[in-house]
């Protein structure tokens, strides 16, 4: 396992982390103050400015990518299911002019809430299918691009509203039937926060191998958590053993960043310095 | 899959659902009154009245139970695990009094939150690994005395503080561990809110078989969820396909209660009679 004491070299920063403090130009100013060297931006932080100035900045900051956030929200009705393919095409452009590594993929939940407008459903089953449907389909376009997708297991309790997609093993399944040769264009991306409940998560990261593991995401979960959505924990903060997760994926070769992704409305009250002060100081004691 | 939508022979109230507003007696005189004919009370509840008293009450209004909230709580720290052992052995024999057909089990999750002044911990295997030789240890007692043991999984949402078993795979695998001879002594509890996500959950109910079911809870999923322990819904009002889980359940041969369980600040601001009558009439309609 590297050892990130020293130096947080290999910490990415998810923007959404720093979301409210400003836009994508100050959150890239702020990383260059902090010596952060790869962030991870949200796909309306980068529509905000401008594809192509953000494209500008992340090179003329000598920035690298960790991912891109985010498509998916493949669950729809007939009548909406057109839009969220294109929807999901232009993501994986932006993230090719972006130079991710990857696009992050969030499966969507039930209809109603994956894609507004469509019928409601109480059919988690044929949420799931459609969702392997819409993946297999945006491989395809991926493909020609040479842009791997990073499907992101959520934990159980978005399974309505933000994916049915809620363990490892479930999104290893969808990348065994799709892409059974392992190309290197379809894997997961892990968020320690989604699966470190999961009693199986261990023998699915020696699953996945290097070839799946296209992502790997950090934060912690408090005890207890007050927000269902926007109360994630700085690593250190909660019970999650961030180092084991983190042991388990780099003894598959993963070798890429932590990218910190922390959804807090305490965070996100507190200035940009600070948060960052604080990514770097656990990234390198508790990451 | 039998027929609820003519009379509610079938529905059980878990007492929790109505706990504020009454005690054990004032919830029982609520179901006499709404020819509810079976409960689930809890400890606590059982305990404000006196065991003794509670007995004659559920006797004297010809009352069955579903089963008895709850032991379990099997993570501790070394100072604290006898206390664990002598208080679930003190449900076992509370349930056996109350003529309960099993005691709900929760496992608990990380020591520090499972028995208070544990000392704290983040290694959830290490708490699944304690779980397992607690229920180990309840066995041999349960079977002594011919109680029945229900281990009821719970949503990833609580692994940390409430319960490290979290998947009805999970809880199969201690029963085929502890019971490999399907004694009738060791089983699970199954409720649709922890439930209902898993993409497993069906052919693990059939893998469970009539043998391993001893207790089916149901309420329902909230989209957006306002509180992570206490904004369960009313059946009928969330995501849940409820009959969907009920069908496979009984497919495998149960024939017993649909418990209605709910924890929610909502529904414990109203008046008994409303919520009584609201449960009877969805447990016709959607159960």
């Amino acid at each position: 396992m590297r050892d990130f004491s020293a130096d947080h070299r290999w910490m990415s920063l998810n923007t959404a982390t720093v979301r409210k403090q400003g836009d994508l130009a100050e959150i890239i100013e702020a990383c260059a103050r902090h010596g952060i060297r790869a962030i991870d931006p949200w796909r309306e932080q980068v529509a905000a400015v401008g594809l192509d100035r953000a494209v500008r900045m992340v090179r003329d900051a000598g920035l690298e990518l960790s991912g891109y956030c985010r498509g998916g929200m493949f669950v729809a009705d007939a009548a909406h299911r057109m839009q969220a393919r294109d929807d999901n095409r232009r993501a994986v452009d932006e993230a090719k002019a972006l130079g991710a590594p990857c696009i992050v993929l969030v499966a969507g939940g039930l209809p109603q809430y994956s894609r507004a407008g469509s019928a409601a459903s109480k059919d988690i089953a044929a949420a799931r299918a459609q969702v392997e449907d819409g993946l297999a389909e945006l491989l395809v376009y991926a493909r020609e691009v040479n842009l791997p997708l990073a499907i992101e297991p959520l934990h159980p309790a978005y399974a309505a509203d933000r994916a049915c997609v809620n363990t490892t093993k479930q999104a290893l399944d969808i990348c065994d039937a799709l892409d059974p040769k392992r190309t290197g264009l379809l894997g997961v991306a892990l968020d320690v926060y989604h699966i470190w409940w999961d009693p199986e998560v261990l023998p699915q990261i020696a699953r996945a191998g290097k070839d799946r593991l296209l992502a790997f995401h950090v934060c912690d979960w408090l005890v207890p958590t007050k927000d269902i959505l926007n109360d994630r924990g700085m690593m250190g903060d909660g019970v999650i053993d961030i180092k084991s997760i983190r042991a388990a994926v780099e003894a598959q070769g993963f070798a890429g960043y932590s990218e910190i992704e922390i959804f807090s409305n305490d965070w996100w009250e507190k200035p940009v310095d600070e948060v960052l002060r604080t990514c770097i100081e656990r990234h390198r004691s508790v990451v």
